[in-house]
C-alpha cells in the first residue's frame, strides 16, 4: 500500500468529478464556475474522500460510490475555506499555494461560489449513482448536514471568531476544534461505515480512530502554522497568534503538542486492531496526518 | 378557504419548528442563534412552504409533512436573502421591516448564519419525520440541491450581479428571473408532488402552474419596488432603476408588466381545471401573489 500512489488516485478522481460538475454553462456564470474551479481543482490534500475511500474499503463498499462520497464531503470543505478565508471572516489572501477566490474573483463570486459548492454537495450525495440504497443516501445526506450546520463546522467557525482575543483553555481548544474540523473529519470516516451498512452499535471504534486523527491533524496544523513556513504552507502563517487565538501549541506548549500528536495517532491506530491489511490506508493516513509540511 | 388564515397557521408552524432548531446551545455560538432567529422567526410572506402545503393537499399528504419540507425550502430561502444582501452583494440595510442580519448581527455571522440555514434546510429535508418512504427523502433533497444551486437559485444570483449597468431583453430578464426565484417556488410545488408519489408524467401541469406563479410574482416584486413604497414594502425600494438593472417592468412599461402579471395568473390557475375545492388554496395563492403591497 502506497499511500502516494492512493492520494494521487483518489485526488484525480475527485479533480475529475469536480470538473464535470463545474463545466462552464455559456453564460454570465462563467465567473461564478471559473472562481469554484479555481478552488477545487488540482489542490489540497484531499483527506477527506481519502478517509472516506479508506473506511468504505473495510466494508467492500465499490471505490467509484466512495470517491463521490468524498468529493460531496470535499466540496463542503471547499465551500467552507472559501467562506472562511472572505475579508469579513479570516480575512486571507492565499489559500494552497494560490491567490484565495475573493482576492482572484470578487467577494461576491467567492460567497457566490460557497454557496454553490454547498448545494453541489448535497447534489452529488443524493444522487443515485453515490449509492443503490435510497435509505442510506438519505442517511449520508442528514449526517453531512449536521456536521456541517451549527453544530458541526459552522458552529465551530462561530467559536472560533468569538474566541479572539478570549483566554482559552484547553478544553476550550478541543471543544472549538471539534465542532470546527473535526466534525466533517469524523463524518468523512462515518460515511464508509453508512455506505457498507454497517449497524449503529458497531460505528464506535471508528469514531474513535475519525476522532483521534482530527485532533491529531488539527495539532499538526497549529504546529505548521507555529513553525511559520509560508512557502511550504501554502498559505499565511502566524495567523493564530497574531490574532490572539488560542491553538493547541499556545495551550500545550510545542513540545507537548508534538508527543499528544503521537499519542492520537497511536490510540487511532489501536483502534483499527481486529483489522489487516484492508486497514492499511486508515493507518497510513493516520501517520501521514501529523507527518507533512502543509 | 381564508387565505389569511392559512398563511398565518403555516407561518406559526414553520416559526415553531425554526424556534426548535434554533434554540441557543448556551455557548460562543448563542449570537450566531440569534442571528439566525432575527432573519427567520415571524416574518416573511412564507409563499414557498404555502406552495409546498398546497400543492401536497391535493394528493393527501400529511400537512406535518408537508410543513417540514415548506419549512426546508423556507431556510434556503432564508440563507438566500441573507447572503444577498450582503455589502459585498445588494448591500441592503432593511429586510422584512428590520435591519438586514449584517446590519444587526456583523458581516461574518451572516455569513454563518445563512451557511447554517443551508445546512439546516438539508438536515430538516432528510430526517425521516420528513417522509416515512426514503426514496422519497432522497428525491426531495437532490431536486432542492438542483433548484439552489448554480443551476438554480444562487446561479440566478450571478446572473443578476453580471447583468448590473448591462442591457437586457425580456428574455434574458425572463432567464435570470427563472433561475434566481423561479427554480425555488417550482421546487416548492414539486416537492408536493414528490411527496405525493406522483409519477413524472404526472407533474407536467403543477410545473406549468409554479412556472407561471413564480413569473407573476416577480413582476409583482418589480413593480412593488418600482412604486417605491418603502414603508409597505419593508426593504428599500428603487433599488434596481439605481443599480441600472433591468427588470420586468423597465422592459414592459408598468401597464404591460401588470396586464402580463394577470394572464400569467389566469394560465395557472387553467392548469388545475382538472381539481375541485382541493385546488382552492393553490388558486388562492396564484391571486395573492400580483395582490400584494410587500
Amino acid at each position: 500500500m502506497d499511500l502516494g500512489s492512493e492520494i494521487r488516485r483518489v485526488g484525480d478522481a475527485v479533480d475529475q468529478l469536480f470538473q464535470h460538475y463545474l463545466a462552464d454553462r455559456g453564460d454570465g456564470r462563467d465567473h461564478l464556475f471559473a472562481a469554484m474551479r479555481h478552488a477545487a481543482i488540482g489542490g489540497g490534500k484531499r483527506l477527506r474522500p481519502l478517509l472516506t475511500v479508506a473506511s468504505a474499503r473495510l466494508f467492500g463498499v465499490d471505490e467509484a460510490r466512495a470517491i463521490r462520497a468524498g468529493a460531496a464531503i470535499e466540496a463542503i470543505h471547499v465551500y467552507s475555506l472559501i467562506h472562511d478565508d472572505l475579508p469579513c471572516m479570516d480575512d486571507d489572501d492565499l489559500r494552497r499555494g494560490k491567490p484565495t477566490v475573493h482576492k482572484a474573483y470578487g467577494e461576491a463570486a467567492a460567497v457566490l461560489a460557497g454557496d454553490s459548492f454547498h448545494a453541489i454537495a448535497f447534489e452529488i450525495m443524493a444522487e443515485a449513482a453515490t449509492h443503490e440504497d435510497p435509505f442510506v443516501r438519505s442517511e449520508l445526506v442528514l449526517e453531512l448536514a449536521r456536521a456541517s450546520g451549527p453544530d458541526g463546522m459552522a458552529g465551530g467557525q462561530m467559536l472560533d471568531l468569538a474566541a479572539e482575543g478570549q483566554q482559552s483553555d484547553l478544553a476550550a481548544v478541543t471543544r472549538l476544534q471539534q465542532l470546527k474540523t473535526g466534525a466533517l473529519i469524523e463524518y468523512a470516516v462515518e460515511a464508509g461505515t453508512i455506505m457498507g451498512r454497517l449497524p449503529e452499535e458497531g460505528r464506535t471504534r471508528y469514531r474513535g480512530y475519525a476522532r483521534n486523527i482530527g485532533l491529531a491533524f488539527q495539532i499538526a496544523d497549529d504546529l505548521i502554522d507555529h513553525a511559520g513556513d509560508e512557502a511550504a504552507a501554502g498559505k499565511r502563517v502566524g495567523k493564530d497568534a497574531a490574532a490572539g487565538k488560542a491553538t493547541f501549541v499556545s495551550v500545550l506548549g510545542e513540545e507537548r503538542a508534538r508527543a499528544q500528536a503521537g499519542i492520537l495517532v497511536d490510540q487511532a491506530i489501536e483502534h483499527l486492531h481486529d483489522h489487516g491489511a484492508e486497514a492499511d490506508l486508515l493507518r497510513a493516513i493516520a501517520r501521514f496526518a501529523i507527518n507533512r509540511d502543509r
